[in-house]
């Protein structure tokens, strides 16, 4: 059967520069990773789905890729689920393992089942791929790399000012401009408290996350709809807009854990003031991450020359691993937008030139003898390490020079009767479209 | 809901040392690939069933990784199906779409795809993981990685030299012992051709790819079900022991195809006569690869210092895109057994020592003034680029030391009140157990 093929909606091939820009990113955050003393792990793409429903909400469970039992999936399930005729009752009865969602939950998992083989504080990193079967669209996939960063088992503050080090050290690296935004969910909490929204601090999170979209009167209404009074909203802006830590500590004066919050930005901040940075640190009280988990630091990562959204963020959980029985476990980790920084990378243009086609050279050679000679000088060139090709056969040299257009090698280098004859090479800067005659060790010098 | 966590049989995590292992084979494999002017392309995890359905064979087709269709996918089920109460008629309407089974069949779909932005010939590599629901055992895992590496587009058999050079620098990197052998399909049906099987030709190809597993006595019963006669077996094994090729081309007289696999065999070794070899290249008539869809050249690699079989295997096959509408597209392409390729190195010890833990230090002091001093220590070291660490507050010195040898530090640095008077670190090496004062610039040195 002969058919058009697809791949389905939400995936992607990668084309070679694709895949090579990306692993430069990649190394580039390995390299930072293992200098900040993190060691790798990874986890089956393939999970039980009593490990992954639940954990994201209603809205998480139905964007969970649910895997199909194998072998005959419909004569083990049960007669009631059958009779149904319900999605909803069926799906248990066929399906028992799904898609790995994101790398957090997995994370947590591991951990509760290797902790005996791990040592505590457990710094580790991840980079492997998610799936969602989210609506796709620009932008937006059903098959993604996620990039997580965490250290789990310490309440060390000294760790919060290691993960806005990692931040600074590899964005800088990618020589993305960026903006490190910090704040303290307690902070945030000490503020709500003070402002009369302490027993509805969910939805005031919500809220407060919403300032960069809809602005302050959009917030404002938010506020008034959680009933604070047109005082107590006053209030909630003067708050987040001080700068000097030991005033706001003064004004949350009656709210123990906004005050237990300051304290521990005043730990940050005194491990921070040791590091010299190459991009802007700010503390930011209205930064807010919607995600409900964080219970203390909480950091966003910007790149202020596009506007694409945060290209990182994280902050400190007090109980990941709780729902997997294993209690009390504080840690603390940071995310790497990697779809959003390959994009604002390619924006700005700050991929390397020499990261994608790795090849220096493609010899050319115009009948069966110099062909011979041509892949001899292939064969040296390898030995020396340097990234060459051959056209498989003397072809039409039309054919030839439009195969090393389309491939895009900086140099051709010819072999015909002359060069033949004189034991030389007539090397053809792609660029420049100039010609020299060289032997093997300038060669190797000039492709060096 | 707290529930003791676990992952589907048949899948894996994996611990930081084995993640390091891994990347070390993997980095080593693509500077391989990149030398001889491979590109890196990646496919999606997810496929449509309609790619991937009817590719692998009835079994194939069995072991496939099925995902459920999102959202009510009962409702859009058909009457039809819902009424047959059986599995292989429900699967087709609440299953599209199916996990990766392996790199081959995706990219002849990706090359149909991408036709118009390759160059052809296209020389690719793959390396990504594959699922099949095969029955876990020992060493057969359910979620394993593939690495290929194929051209397509071309008939030249320079690329069968350059696929045997690329295994034969990929191994001698890794330090793997090997032996590479060679064949050519069309020589093998030329044998059976002149020995009375030659309508016969795959269970021919199967009986004598068991010469290995079940010896010529075991072959030979085979070949005698397929209704050959004790002379014409006689001569099947007289033929595949010949070592002349010139010998062979003789007895192969009468077989066109034969002679044809004899002149491509005698390219090769033209090519290859340029090349030195740090591996054993043999010329093996009985190698015959399982696999039918190879029509030239065939190759397998086997460590003889480990008995797991083949870590490496490949060959030419004619029509690899004619399954989805583009004909008489010529490639050439090998695989690497990764997970056997482990577990040889392994068992052979050839992981090199320093890919695991990158860290050289952890530094460890003895109070809060120490630990700040310990702080500024770890800044300046990782400013150098050296991969270090602290323990995150100044514990007891059992619990820091017990941390330090539990990770496997090769160097402990101890920062207490004598050295913070004289601005010196204690540097313990941890394998010896020698102490040995010195400053930062000395302890930049040791660690370089």
């Amino acid at each position: 059967m002969k058919s058009k093929p697809s791949i389905p909606k939400g995936t992607r091939d990668f084309l070679p520069k694709e895949v090579q820009s990306r692993q430069y990113i990649f190394d580039t955050l390995r390299e930072v990773f293992e200098l900040y003393d993190f060691v790798p792990i990874e986890t089956p793409a393939i999970e039980n789905l009593s490990t992954l429903t639940g954990k994201y909400g209603e809205e998480g469970d139905r964007l969970l890729f649910k895997i199909l039992n194998n072998g005959d999936f419909w004569a083990r399930a049960s007669d009631e689920a059958k009779k149904s005729n319900d999605s909803t009752s069926i799906l248990p009865q066929i399906s028992k393992r799904g898609l790995r969602y994101d790398l957090t939950v997995p994370f947590a998992r591991y951990t509760v089942m290797h902790r005996n083989d791990l040592s505590f504080p457990f710094k580790r990193y991840q980079m492997q791929p998610v799936w969602r079967a989210d609506r796709p669209q620009k932008g937006r996939y059903q098959e993604f790399y996620q990039c997580d960063v965490d250290i789990i088992g310490s309440e060390a503050l000294l760790y919060e000012a290691e993960l806005v080090a990692i931040f600074d050290d590899a964005f800088s690296r990618l020589r993305v401009p960026v903006v490190i935004k910090i704040n303290n969910r307690k902070i945030l909490q000490g503020i709500a408290e003070v402002c009369g929204a302490g027993d509805q601090f969910i939805p005031f999170t919500v809220a407060i996350d919403k300032l960069d979209k809809i602005g302050e009167s959009g917030v404002r209404e938010l506020l008034l709809s959680l009933n604070l009074t047109v005082e107590q909203i006053d209030d909630v802006f003067k708050l987040i807009n001080i700068v000097e830590l030991d005033e706001l500590f003064g004004y949350l004066d009656l709210s123990n854990i906004g005050k237990t919050g300051i304290e521990e930005i005043r730990q940050v901040q005194n491990f921070l003031s040791e590091h010299k940075f190459n991009n802007k640190i700010v503390f930011d009280w209205s930064l807010a991450r919607g995600l409900s988990y964080y219970t203390g630091c909480i950091f966003e990562v910007e790149c202020p020359n596009v506007k694409i959204g945060s290209i990182g963020g994280g902050g400190r959980y007090d109980d990941l691993t709780g729902i997997f029985g294993l209690d009390n476990i504080s840690g603390v980790g940071v995310s790497f937008g990697l779809a959003r920084i390959f994009d604002v990378m390619r924006e700005l243009d700050l991929f390397p030139n020499d990261i994608q086609l790795q090849t220096k050279i493609i010899l050319i050679a115009f009948d069966d003898e110099s062909h011979k000679q041509a892949y001899k000088l292939l064969l040296q060139l390898r030995q020396e390490g340097i990234p060459s090709a051959i056209y498989p056969n003397p072809a039409k040299l039309k054919k030839q020079m439009k195969y090393a257009n389309d491939r895009g090698f900086p140099f051709v280098g010819l072999i015909g009767k002359n060069e033949m004859e004189n034991n030389l090479v007539t090397v053809k800067n792609m660029s420049t479209g100039e010609q020299e005659s060289m032997n093997l060790n300038e060669l190797i010098a000039k492709l060096r």
